[in-house]
């Protein structure tokens, strides 16, 4: 249980940490949000996602931000004043409280800024090792998924339907294409070759993404950024997921069906290795 | 402004009408809502909206509601409460608070349900008489319009959008298919007949354009649940759009162009009228 929440530049009790019922959070999804892991105490990729927070909001004209600075600090705060070490911070920003209506309140409106951490450890190694199963669903989303938006939903009742199926995650398939999976990002090894989902507004690009990415071509593994459909999956040597919270996960089943030879590949493995000796180098 | 809200089964001040930060309506837009219309003190096809709540909290496997007698009741007193008359009724039930997690929380936690009143009066008679500027958008939300959500961000943008150009209304068109407005249901006149979008996964059926449907076949006008693109109803007589808050509102012109003649035409005025007197039976 997080103790204390960050709430509008206070720090609170969770019991006591609340929102009034015409926030615009609560009655629109008006806002968008990070999750930042923090490994040892220490952020990972903070400037990324404050940049990519700032994004989301001018994407929907949200103004009134704190600065980055301050959120940095009162994310650090966060962290600190829960004794977290491996942690998650979850931090939303929303349009505020105002009587509702579809349009944007008037601008002395205060934006609500929410931080919360908690002590999270690195994935199960176990898990990491043994690969995890999906299934795919249809992408019904909006489209701007780009957007880190609190308008989840959809995201929710695929992540829903995937438990309820045995699965580690539901994986949004877009008239035939495969886009990401209902909070990660989604990677394809054919051959010598890594593929995943370009960065445009029907998957939302992951700081994890981006940064296995850049692992990938420090590791000379070629990368391309195009879409690609089920069959083509069904033909993969390897899939794995990203996302801040889980990393680098291996799949090894999709709809119950074996992925390549139903076991972690060896270019998922050398990514789940590089990727965690740059934590370990944090 | 409102005095006393109902949350979660007790009255209280709107100032200390506050939900947990982690309510998952606040992170998840995991919730669904209604409006309801009273008239006089009157409730105006209560027992719809509250049938749509329950389509709404069923299809996306909410449960828990309060029973609709209790609903009606917590809706009724209310509006008392509050001293309205010509009021809305604002209904909103969410999957509860829970630790920020997208998989469903467990069965004990309760949902949280949440009414406001505000007095709101008839929709202006000259405004009526006059009609209003619409623009059109794309319709970039989900696949499942029909549901009630909560998660409006995609319908706060456009009706933004809509205000910052002078105009009452956005109209959402997908796949060169008019579907409906941002908050409301469109129709288009054309002839003797009456068109407006099937009530499929792309629309939310509202209860005024169900009402104004069996307003139309009372007073034999030939309706058709068809769909339409913007080319037809460039060639439209008439446009109205429909809607708990606005009733029967005359179109007169979209994207700055003026439907059929410009004016208010004699169906939509037709219908306003039916309309107008069947409230005054209430």
């Amino acid at each position: 249980m997080s103790k204390v929440v960050y709430l509008n530049g206070s720090f609170v009790d969770y019991a006591e940490a609340v929102v009034p019922v015409e926030d615009r959070g609560f009655v629109f999804a008006d806002g968008v949000y990070e999750v930042i892991r923090f490994y040892g105490g220490k952020p990972f990729a903070a400037e990324e996602h404050l940049a990519r927070l700032r994004r989301s909001a001018e994407a929907i004209k949200l103004d009134g931000l704190p600065s980055t600075q301050e959120l940095m600090e009162a994310a650090l705060e966060t962290v600190d004043r829960n004794g977290c070490v491996n942690a998650t911070l979850y931090l939303q920003v929303t349009r505020g409280p105002a009587p509702r209506k579809h349009e944007f309140p008037a601008s002395e409106v205060p934006v609500t800024v929410f931080m919360i951490a908690r002590e999270v450890p690195r994935p199960d190694a176990e898990r990491v090792n043994r690969g995890v199963a999906c299934i795919t669903v249809p992408d019904i989303r909006w489209h701007r998924c780009d957007i880190k938006s609190i308008a989840l939903l959809p995201n929710v009742l695929a992540k829903q339907q995937a438990a309820e199926a045995g699965a580690a995650e539901a994986i949004f398939v877009r008239d035939g294409i495969v886009t990401e999976g209902g909070s990660s990002n989604f990677f394809m090894v054919r051959g010598e070759c890594l593929f995943t989902h370009p960065a445009d507004e029907h998957i939302l690009a992951g700081i994890t993404r981006d940064y296995v990415l850049s692992l990938a071509r420090k590791l000379q593994i070629e990368v391309r950024e195009e879409t690609f459909g089920m069959s083509e999956v069904e033909n993969a040597d390897e899939v794995f997921i990203t996302s801040t919270g889980i990393e680098v996960l291996p799949v090894t089943t999709i709809d119950g069906k074996p992925v390549g030879n139903g076991v972690p590949g060896p270019v998922t493995k050398r990514l789940w290795q590089a990727f965690d000796d740059s934590i370990s180098k944090l």
